[in-house]
C-alpha cells in the first residue's frame, strides 16, 4: 500500500484534530503517501481530497474541532452516491481508507467496503462513549470534564440560593457522560437511559434532604425516557408541590462538543490513530482501531455496531452512596 | 463605631466572598468588630447573624458563590419586615451595614436607612454590570470570560459543521456581557436590549457571508426586544429559508454565575470591601463605594438605582468591523 | 466491625478530598462509624483524631489538597513511635484504618499491621503513577492536564520567538507523567528515568528540525539521569553550539500538586474510597484498593511497594513518531 | 493613504492576535490593503511582507501567540539597517506603519519615524502593564489570570502540608503583575522594585503566623532588589532559623506569556487595534494608541518610553490589610 487517505464524520469530537495528526505523521513515517478528505463522505464523493504534509498537522494537537470537517451525507447512503466516491479514490490511487468517527460513520465505512474493498480501518471519535470494542472514545474525557466544570460553577450559585439544579448533558442514547460528571459532580441522582428513573424515589429523596444540604444537582442524560431536565423538572416539581422550595434548570449543550482536548483524548487519539495505520498496512480492515484495557485492539465494524458496552456496576452504587 | 455587620443578597456573582473576605479584614484590621449575617435581608430579620474572625475567611478568595448565601425576601419590602430586622441589629449593637449585592439590594437598603438611619455601604456585587457609579461589578468579568470560554467551545464545532449559532447569555435588561463576549468571541452579530436589532440586516448578512466564513456566532443578551435566542433563531431561520443553512442554539445559564473569581474581580472586590469598611468608619452612609477610572468613589444608592451608564461607543462599531 | 479512622500521607495529590469523602460516606452508609485523622501518621501518634459526619466533606469533592493534611513523620519510622500510635487508636476503639498516599504510606502501614495487626486498607494517592496495582493512581490525570495547559501555553510563546523550550515535570524516579504530557504536548522528545538518554541523537536531531519546525518542546523528567532541565539544556547548548538558536527553561514544579481534580480523578478517587471501607468490612488488610483493567482489585501493600509497572510499549514510539 | 503595514516586536503576549486581527479587518473595512510583517523589524529589513486578507485572521482572536512571529533585531539599531527597512517598505509602497510590542518596540519605531518619516502607530502589546499612555497593556489580564491560577494550584499544596511558598512572577522592573495576583491570590507579602522590600518585616511576619494560618504564599516579582524567589528564599529561610517551618520556591517562568488571551485582553486588543488604523488614517502619527479611563488615547512614543506610570495607592495596602 502506498496511498491512503484520512476522514473525519459524524458529530465532532475533542480529540478528532489530534488523532488526525497521529495518522497523518505514522503514515509519513512510514513512507506512506497521506489524503486529508474534507467534508466526510460529502466530500469524498464530491473529491475534496488533498494531499497531507507534516507540516499540515503542526500545532492542531491541542485544537478542539476537526481540519477536515464533516457532514452529513444522504446522497452516501445510495449505491451512486458510493461509487462517486469509490471513483474519487481510485482516480488518485487511494488504496485504504482511515475514518474518524461514530458508529454511525463505520456503518457506512461497512457497506463501503463489502461493496468495492477498500480497505478501512476506523478510529472512534465522538463524546457518546457508546462504541463497543474500546473502553474509551475520542472527546469523552474531555466533554465529562466539560460538563464537569460546569456543575462546579452550578454548584457555586446553587449553594448560595438553596436551588435543586436539573443539569441536562449530552450522550444520544447512553449515560456515559452524565454517570462519569454525576459521580464527579457528587449530584444526589443521575438520570439514564439505561435504568428506569423512579420518579417517585427521586421526590420522595428530594423531600427528605439532610438539613444542612439545601442544594441539589440532578444530571440528566438527554435520552433519558422520562424526557430532558425542563420535563422531568416539571414532573418533580409538581409531584413536591412544595412552594419554598426552588428548582432550576440549564442545559449545557454544545459546549460539550467542543474545547481543548483533555490530556487523555490526546494520548488516546494518538495511540488510536497510530495503531490504525499501522493495522492498515498490516492487513487489518473493515474494522476499528480502539484502546482496551490499556492495549491496542481491532475490532470489525459489525462488532463495534452491533455490541453493546456495558456500565460499571459499581458507578450507580457510587451515585446513592456519596450522595447521603 | 465599634460593630459592623455584612451580607449578600441578590444574584450571586464571583467574587463576593472576596468581597466578604476584605470586609471582614478590614474591619478587624482596625478593631472593629464585625458580623457575618446569613441569607441576606431574610436573614437579617431571623436574627441568622454571627461574630466573624480572620480565620473565617481563609481561603475562599478564589471560591465563587458566598458563604453567606443569598435569599430573596417578600417580607423587608414590609414596614414590619423591617422593624424585625432593625430590632436583630440594635439586640447585638450593630452600629453600620455593609451590603454587597446590586441595585435591587442598593433599594431595600435605601428605604432602610431612610427609616431607621443605621449607616449602610454597598459593595457592587452582581454579573450583569449594570449599576452606576463603578464602571465595572464585581463577578461581572468572570461571567463574561465564562462565557466567552464556553463560546470558544460552540466555535470549535461550529467550524467543524459548518454551522450557525445563536448564544443567550445573561445580562437582565443590559447588553453588557453579551457586547464584551461577542467582541472577544469573534460573534457576527450582538443582539442587545440597548439598541434595535434589525432582523432584516441580520437576515441579510447571513445570507451573505463571505464564501470561507461558513460558520457563525451570533450572541444574544437575554433580554432582547425581540426575544431569547430561541425565538430569534426561528425568526432568522424563517426569513432566511435555506434549507442548507444550519441553525442551532445554546442557551448558557447559570454556569454565568458561578465559578471562581478571575483576577479582576478579586481585586475589585478586595478593593470596594475595604473602601466600604473605610467609608462606613470615615462617616459615608446610604452610598455605594465603587471603582471609576480607577479611582475608589462613593455614590449614592439613589444615584447607583436611577442612573444609567452608558455602553463604551467603539463596542458596536468594533462588532460591524471586525466580523467582515 | 465498627469503628475505622481514614488519614491521607505523603505528597499530597488531587482527588484525595474526593477519596476522603467516597471513604466517610460509604462507611457511614453502612452504619460504621468514621473518623478522621490528621497529619497523617504524625497526627495519628499525637490523637489528632476527630469524628466525622456526611456534613463533614460537603463540597469537598472538587478541591484540590486534603482536608486532612499530611506530614512527614520520624518518629513513626521508630517502635516507640508505632506503639503511640496504637494506643491513640485503642483508646477510641478504631479497629481498622484507611491509608490514603504513596508507596511511602503503605510502608509504613504494612509494618504497623505487622506490629499491631490493626486491619488497614490503602488507596493510591500520588500524582507519579508509579504504584503497582493500579491502572492510574489518583492525583495523576490532573497532574497531566495542569501540565499540559502549562506546555500549551509554552508552545505559545516558543513559536512566538522560534525557541527550544526544555521544560521539566515531576514523577520523582518515573517518567509517567513526562511521557504522557509529551505525547499531549506534541513534544520533541521525552527524557525519562526508564530509558537512556541519547544525548547525541537530541542534538542531532535538533540540528536537522525540519524548516517550517522551528521551535521545540522537550520534556524532561525530575529524575532523569542527566538530570533536570536546567542541566540538561546547557548540556545540549554546548553540544549544539548555534548562536542562532535560542534555549529557554521552565521547571513547572509544584502546580502540579494542586488544583481541581479532573473528572477521572474524582471517579477513580471515590471508586477507591468505597473499594477501601467495603473491603475492610469484608476482611481485606494489608492491602491497596486500585483499579486495574476497569476493575476494582486489592493488591497487597507488598506487592505495591516491591513490584514495578510497566510503561506502554507504544507511547515511547509515539514521541519518535508524531514529531516528525 | 491606500496601503500600511502591521509588525509584533518584543516579547510575545496573550492578545497580540486578536491585536492583528482587528487592525486587518479595520483597513480592509475603510478599503486599506494591509500587509502583515514577519519577525518584527528584522523581518521588516528582510522584507518578510506578505499582503494579508480578512480570512488571514480568522480564527485567531482566541489564540496566543503571534501568528507574525516576534524576533530581536540588533541589525535594526544601525542606520544601515533601519535604511534596508525603508527601502523594502517603499518598495511595496507602504505609507505607514503599526506596530504592536512594548516600549523596545515603541524605541525603534520612534526612531525610525524620525528618520525616514513613515506615520508609525503603536498598540500596546507586553504582559509587563508598565507604559505609559494606557491603564492596562495587551497581555496584561491574562497572565495575571496564568499566574494566579498557578498560585491558586500552589495554595492548595502548601495548606496540606503547611508550607511557605515564594513564587516568582514575571514584570521585568516592575511590580504590577505580582501586586495584582498577590491580592487575587491572598498573599501574606508581595516583593516588587517600586517599594524596598523590608526582609526584617517579612521575617518578623512569618514567625508570629496566626495559629490557623500555617501555610503562606509570598509574591515575588522578577525585578525585585532583593534578588528572585530562590534568593530571597534563602535569605529568609536563615534569618527565621526554625527547623520546623518548610520553604519551597515556584518560579512560574513563561507559561504567564502564553495562553488563551482573556475577555479583557481581547477587548483591549480589539479596540486598540481598530484605533491605531482609524488614528493612522486621520493624521496620527509617532504615537501609541492605548486606553486611559475607558477611553481611546494617542500618546506619542517618547510619553510612553520617559513617563512612568504610578501603582494604585490602595494596592499595597490591600496586601497588609487582607492578609492579617
Amino acid at each position: 500500500m502506498k496511498k491512503i487517505a484520512v476522514l473525519t464524520s459524524g458529530g465532532d469530537a475533542p480529540g478528532m484534530n489530534a488523532c488526525i495528526r497521529a495518522v497523518v505523521r505514522t503514515a509519513i513515517f512510514k513512507d506512506i503517501e497521506i489524503y486529508g478528505i474534507s467534508y466526510g463522505y460529502e466530500g469524498m464523493m464530491k473529491g475534496q481530497i488533498k494531499r497531507m504534509h507534516s507540516y499540515s498537522v503542526s500545532n492542531i494537537i491541542q485544537r478542539g474541532g476537526t481540519m477536515l470537517k464533516s457532514a452529513r451525507s444522504d446522497e452516501f447512503r445510495t449505491k451512486e452516491g458510493r461509487k462517486k466516491a469509490y471513483d474519487q479514490l481510485t482516480n488518485l490511487g487511494i488504496e485504504g481508507l482511515i475514518v474518524i468517527g461514530g458508529d454511525g460513520t463505520f456503518t457506512g465505512a461497512k457497506v463501503f467496503f463489502e461493496e468495492f474493498g477498500i480497505p478501512t480501518v476506523g478510529c472512534p471519535g465522538t463524546i457518546d462513549n457508546d462504541i463497543y470494542g474500546t473502553d474509551y472514545t475520542i472527546g469523552f474525557d474531555t466533554a465529562v470534564n466539560t460538563a464537569l466544570e460546569a456543575i462546579d460553577k452550578i454548584r457555586d450559585t446553587a449553594a448560595a440560593h438553596d436551588r435543586i439544579f436539573f443539569v441536562e448533558v449530552m450522550g444520544r442514547d447512553s449515560g456515559y457522560i452524565a454517570l462519569e460528571c454525576g459521580i464527579g459532580g457528587g449530584a444526589e441522582f443521575v438520570m439514564i437511559p439505561e435504568t428506569a428513573t423512579d420518579l417517585k424515589q427521586v421526590t420522595k429523596s428530594l423531600k427528605n434532604l439532610r438539613k444542612s444540604k439545601s442544594s441539589s444537582i440532578i444530571v440528566v442524560a438527554e435520552g433519558d425516557e422520562e424526557g430532558g431536565a425542563d420535563e422531568i423538572m416539571e414532573k418533580v416539581k409538581t409531584k413536591i408541590n412544595d412552594p419554598e422550595k426552588e428548582f432550576k434548570v440549564t442545559t449545557l449543550g454544545h459546549i460539550q462538543r467542543g474545547g481543548n482536548p483533555t490530556a487523555r483524548d490526546r494520548v488516546l487519539a494518538s495511540r488510536c490513530g497510530m495503531a490504525a495505520v499501522e493495522g492498515i498496512l498490516s492487513g487489518e480492515k473493515n474494522c476499528m482501531a480502539g484502546i482496551v484495557n490499556g492495549e491496542v485492539t481491532y475490532t470489525s465494524f459489525e462488532d463495534c455496531i452491533t455490541k453493546t458496552k456495558n456500565l460499571k456496576d459499581d458507578h450507580l452504587k457510587l451515585i446513592e452512596i456519596l450522595s447521603i
